[in-house]
């Protein structure tokens, strides 16, 4: 009987872990929370999962949060320059955003129901390795300190020694959704983004708003002034930036209702995104193999991280599917089969929030008059191997500027 | 309008060409040879085409030969070694075989019918390079001399300097068919590899009798005896090496009957294997992309050659139809995409007919007892990947018989 471990229960650990048991394999996830510390804990994020994560979750079964108050379908823009500023682009199918603390208990629920078990404690270096000499494989998708260390960063893949945006988001009420339901992506040059994301959290409706804020620029206060030092000052900030940067955003604000969900529903913070190496080989001969943000960390701004872990745990149960000899080839295997997607993530949010890309601005504004090519770029944010097609120079915005003029509207 | 040139109209070029058609782009094919001059021309090979080759020319529309006197779906072994030496292996849906002197002139006749355009005439490497000024795309599937090294070889996927094998084909009357029909596969060490297959060609049912042999062997002499010199000496002396080292197949010999189809039904030669760059980058910026045998050439002892140029060509098809920005990008992806399946029929041959790899034995000799692993061996005839993940080691190979083992027969 194959023995598989996984270290961590975020959606990469947890994915995985599902489709093992899906496979009638012996899986054991190691974490150091419950469900329930979980669901008491702080923010996690605010990523929404893309219609391509919701069809795995549909062949898993655990895509539990079907219908309008989860769903968006539409991108509202923004650009900060320019005559014309807004615009949108939509989805061919829904995208979901369910507030983590809902959702990962409830997928650890899943995981146990149908056979999964969990080892609760915290793990270190040695302890991963150990883990080797114990089962067939050992997946890796979660570590702080010497764990997160475990898998060498890409320098090619890493241009970032520091963050390239600090980051702020809250989960707010007051703050009114579109019809159709859509995600707000505002641009701001020297400024940085925010996008206003409708999620569903435990009050129900709250909008999270994300803000990515250039280092240096007049936005990172939102993330240095610590929301628990002064809530209300910290609110007034959030008002006055929304106010100058982002007027249609501003204009959603109902002020009397504008607040926090609570106290827990705000996380500041910054890190340089890091593509790491797939493997590593142990003394013993056995592999230890990156899953999920330990992997590749990207930037939140294009949403890609829950997205890519998604991926890259079918991936690696796909191949487990067809293959149970866990030696190099079989990593290899993983490597090259996750490569080009994940690369072209990495790729397309470091050039989004890296040094000026001429394109990126050219497209930008293209697209406010160029529903084709706004829809293209929504749509890509289920497929990074398009949107790097689309954007990854300027030769390729130009050809598909070109290859959509018919279309613009007056 | 994308416009696309094709250098070559092998079954790689051809595959290439009907894909583009079907995309209704502008594709023009050079060939220095018309449909006729190839079915009046000598033996080009004996390869069959899998099930997943069959499949993608179903899609296509050019799946011209259906039924009993093209498909075979056993493979029928001989091992040269051991007590008992005959066993089976079947395929899950049949391959077929039919004399590329058939088949090419009719995929030629498909492709101009469908709009598709042939430019005929020899074509030296500049005349190549000049192609990329007047096409959006130019693919290389065929050339000889200074275009067939347009293409730098990888050293680290051709080891062999000198060939494997020597190799000699012949299309013959009077060897009996089994039914069901298939494929004999005989396996004599230090003697080399005999694969008889059974071929549809111009006065119907014949038997390519397809000699693969180890330099310095006792067989060798099939190779560098000129069937021209003296047809009755060659004939004999095919006999006395079927009597010899092949009693199976020479059980299946009417001596009566035993000819060949005709003089131009047999090709003797050598070359080593090798796979080389997927694309190069030419002085005006433009790109060249390889395709078929001149990206990688196989020994064909295990059918990989036009099964893999089929998969390859399906691949930049699949390319071209999402992503017409033929860049560096463009040629990364094709690269990026062919390569597992492309390198795992290449190593997997090359493991074949390289220095003695232990478990090569050992896997033939457990696969006498074994109908599970041998009918995996002969299906992966259709999946490289799958081809490696048995035999790409002991530890491989061991794993497969101890999963197997239940299933063994008395």
């Amino acid at each position: 009987m194959t023995t598989i471990a996984i270290v961590g229960s975020g959606i990469a650990g947890l994915h995985l872990g599902l489709h093992l048991r899906k496979q009638d394999l012996d899986v054991t996830i190691y974490t150091n929370r419950t469900g329930e510390e979980v669901a008491n804990g702080p923010v996690m994020n605010s990523v929404a999962h893309m219609h391509v994560t919701r069809a795995i979750e549909e062949e898993l079964g655990i895509n539990h949060w079907v219908g309008e108050d989860y769903e968006y379908i539409r991108h509202y823009h923004y650009n900060g320059w320019g005559e014309d500023r807004e615009y949108f682009g939509d989805f061919t199918k829904p995208s979901a955003v369910v507030d983590y603390r809902i959702m990962l208990p409830k997928l650890m629920q899943d995981f146990e129901e149908r056979g999964g078990r969990f080892v609760y404690g915290t793990l270190f270096r040695e302890d991963v390795d150990a883990l080797t000499d114990e089962y067939d494989l050992v997946v890796v998708s979660a570590g702080k300190g010497d764990i997160s260390a475990i898998f060498p960063k890409r320098p090619e893949l890493s241009p970032f020694s520091a963050p390239a945006r600090k980051l702020a988001v809250g989960f707010w009420h007051g703050v009114e959704r579109l019809e159709p339901n859509g995600v707000g992506v505002n641009v701001v040059p020297g400024v940085g983004e925010l996008l206003a994301i409708p999620m569903w959290s435990f009050s129900g409706k709250v909008m999270a708003l994300l803000f990515e804020s250039v280092p240096g620029g007049p936005q990172e206060v939102l993330t240095d002034q610590k929301y628990a030092d002064d809530p209300a000052a910290y609110r007034e900030k959030t008002l006055e930036i929304l106010r100058e940067y982002y007027p249609p955003m501003y204009a959603r604000i109902n002020e009397d209702e504008f607040r926090l969900q609570g106290e827990k529903d705000i996380l500041q913070g910054a890190f340089p995104p890091a593509m790491r190496q797939d493997f590593v080989e142990l003394p013993n001969g056995k592999f230890l193999l990156a899953l999920g943000d330990i992997h590749m960390t990207v930037d939140p701004v294009q949403a890609q991280g829950a997205n890519s872990a998604a991926y890259s745990a079918k991936v690696i149960a796909d191949a487990i599917a067809e293959d149970k000899v866990f030696d190099r080839r079989f990593m290899e295997k993983v490597a090259r089969r996750r490569a080009e997607r994940l690369e072209a993530a990495t790729n397309w949010i470091n050039t989004i929030i890296g040094p000026p890309a001429e394109q990126i601005p050219e497209l930008f504004s293209a697209m406010v008059h160029n529903r084709e090519l706004a829809d293209r770029f929504t749509e890509n944010f289920n497929n990074p191997i398009g949107q790097m097609d689309l954007l990854g120079s300027t030769e390729r915005v130009r050809a598909a500027i070109e290859a959509t003029k018919s279309t613009v509207n007056a």
